[in-house]
């Protein structure tokens, strides 16, 4: 009576596993002094202008005439009406209120947006690629059998994303039905011009699969011509959904706030998945917390936008200094200049968790096995901009000294 | 390619159709005003001593110092400590920390808890029944098909809730998988003794079903013998997973706050479920705000407590005042002792949505339709002691002059 495709998870999540790790090495080792450079957690708080809306939020929610209750199932007007004219309008996007979702963090939606299609649907993913992609396919049966010796999941189309093709995926040469891209890329740290995700869009238009585009990391391109919403693409509203994410652009990874983009236009077998993801929020959702909703509000204020553009460019900072610092160093690096992610080559050969060991125990240092990506991950490991910038540059003192 | 179970839901989700409904109204009739005694909605603002919490959290996410991001998926450990020691200790069950599991609202676990069955499990409700039970299952396929004419889900076996039995079910002659179970009860308002409870912990044991135990409104409970956790039930563990609510006992419904127990001895199939949920919420979700969970916390304090029973005891005065003056009215109503809910006959042979509309128009008054929940709920309608007392008192004057 259980639903047995959860026994054919390999392991642990991954960030689970890493955390278990780090606890038994602290906890056999209280006097090191470890620095995180993994799981792609933010270290800045929260800037004042969120910090305001949470007080007022809370003033607010103690007194009846301004006390809210349920939610609505889709967002605060107020919220979705400073996503569209903040994130999209200024693109030359123009988005309905209804389109908007606005939801408690990318991460349920990653997971999620796989219920509104059939069971067996084709799905294509990156490798290296976020596991939640991959793991909430696999429970719900779409996935296959996962392949210990090969690490691959065998109903899955992988596309490959190495040093060879800049770790930008080709268009893979069996049809899929849905589409996972998350540029600029979790775990690569690597982007795709506006004229390559084009292609993309024309490919899924031209077989009728559906792109589901992560942009959570939009907020750290750099680069001119990559583009911030995959709507700058033409057509992109018949074929993609569009997950934003509040966590790295305005460290909410504490607070849980996001939003899909699901466009009316956007439609299968005749039916529009617009209406088919409202009916999965006002079943299985109820909102997100009103406080949450008006701190993510304050993200697009004026003090809001220049406090969390300045801790961005903080991150950015850690990102190049790893970048140069590896390189240096004698490591092959990539990533850090449109993403937080630096992805460099393991040395001398050591898989991904024989170095993940290595680091932790030889320089207290935590990063990200790219093996935890997928197969093609292995031999690669990704750290992260989001420490605290005397931590990154002591954290790369450390592992140049190695 | 999509899921075509979505197609099957027979029109719009309960509460969204109510709500559409009385924006109608009010815009074509902007001078009435309307008293919501609909939706299960809180009126009463956030207690002081969570408000306070709040702001200390505010604060706490402001100083890097005191800084948090992403929260433990199972739920902070000050937050789960307090659930342990004061909703379960007090009556004498012992819970582990790694057995619960907090969440933002128990309507997306209510909703997301059949994503560990399997897709053939054979599903028993109640009837009259929570919308999300029945329309969660049938959007994964559980449910068969919509039987317009009957208003029945051909694959799920409803347990009536009639005035003849009391709106207590009686165990099914069919063998389910899985039992939802709602006490005390909505919409009816009803609730079954401890002996009663056992009897169906005692079946679902016997026969290797599990329960879902939905005790969102456990703080209502104003008689000795009714048991606030089916845990109090012996041999409940082996069987049954609850659910909690923050938003009626400390009026949440803006907040988003629950958490689901799955007890370590629940095993089916030889697979424990609390691994298989610990597993769903790695992969689906990523905890609740750090602001959220706060506040949460400060429900357990001894303010929180005092300030929160009283908002329980506002909301109660509401339901019997409701309850005593439809009585008094000449209608058929019952509910209102241990739960916040009045579950009346609709007068004169009218159907549910008649008596709504008839409401709405002549009182002016919002309430619930009985058919909403089920065919069951079919010639009754639910109100709600959640409104202000003085709209309530109003409500009822109007009602009494119909």
């Amino acid at each position: 009576m259980i639903n047995k495709n959860y026994l054919k998870l390999p392991g642990s999540y991954l960030f689970a596993t890493i955390g278990r790790k780090v606890n038994e090495f602290t906890q056999a080792n209280p006097d090191k002094s470890i620095i995180r450079l993994g799981i792609g957690d933010v270290s800045l708080p929260l800037a004042p202008a969120i910090v305001n809306a949470i007080h007022e939020a809370a003033d607010e929610m103690g007194k009846a005439e301004t006390f809210h209750g349920y939610p609505d199932y889709e967002g605060c007007d107020f919220l979705r009406e400073a996503i569209i004219a903040n994130d999209y309008k200024t693109r030359g996007v123009d988005l309905g209120m209804d389109e908007i979702f606005v939801n408690d963090g990318a991460k349920c939606d990653s997971a999620d947006l796989g219920q509104i299609f059939s069971k067996d649907v084709k799905v294509a993913v990156c490798d290296p690629v976020y596991p939640v992609y991959v793991d909430s396919n696999a429970m719900a049966g779409r996935a296959g059998d996962y392949q210990e010796d090969k690490q691959y999941w065998s109903n899955l189309i992988y596309m490959p994303c190495t040093q060879e093709n800049g770790f930008a995926p080709e268009i893979p040469s069996e049809r899929p039905d849905v589409i996972y891209l998350c540029f600029p890329n979790n775990p690569t740290g690597a982007t795709i011009k506006k004229d390559q995700l084009q292609k993309w869009v024309d490919y899924a238009n031209e077989v009728g699969a559906v792109i589901i585009f992560d942009a959570a990391y939009e907020a750290y391109i750099s680069e001119d011509d990559v583009p911030h919403s995959i709507y700058e693409c033409e057509g992109a509203k018949k074929c993609a959904i569009e997950m934003r994410s509040f966590s790295k652009n305005a460290g909410f990874t504490g607070m849980r706030l996001g939003f899909t983009v699901v466009p009316k236009e956007l439609e299968r077998d005749g039916v529009s998945l617009n209406w088919m993801w409202l009916k999965h929020q006002e079943t299985s959702f109820n909102g997100v917390s009103y406080v949450v909703q008006k701190a993510g509000a304050a993200v697009y204020t004026p003090e809001g936008k220049q406090q969390t553009t300045q801790q961005v460019a903080y991150y950015m900072k850690n990102a190049k200094y790893i970048r140069e610092g590896l390189l240096k160093a004698g490591f092959e690096a990539s990533g850090g200049v449109n993403a937080p992610y630096v992805w460099l080559k393991t040395p001398n050969g050591m898989t991904s968790w024989e170095f993940f060991d290595y680091l932790l125990e030889n320089a207290n240092v935590v990063g990200t096995p790219g093996s935890g990506f997928g197969p093609h991950g292995e031999g690669f490991f990704r750290l992260t901009g989001f420490g605290n910038y005397e931590n990154t540059v002591e954290a790369i003192r450390r592992i140049q000294n190695l």
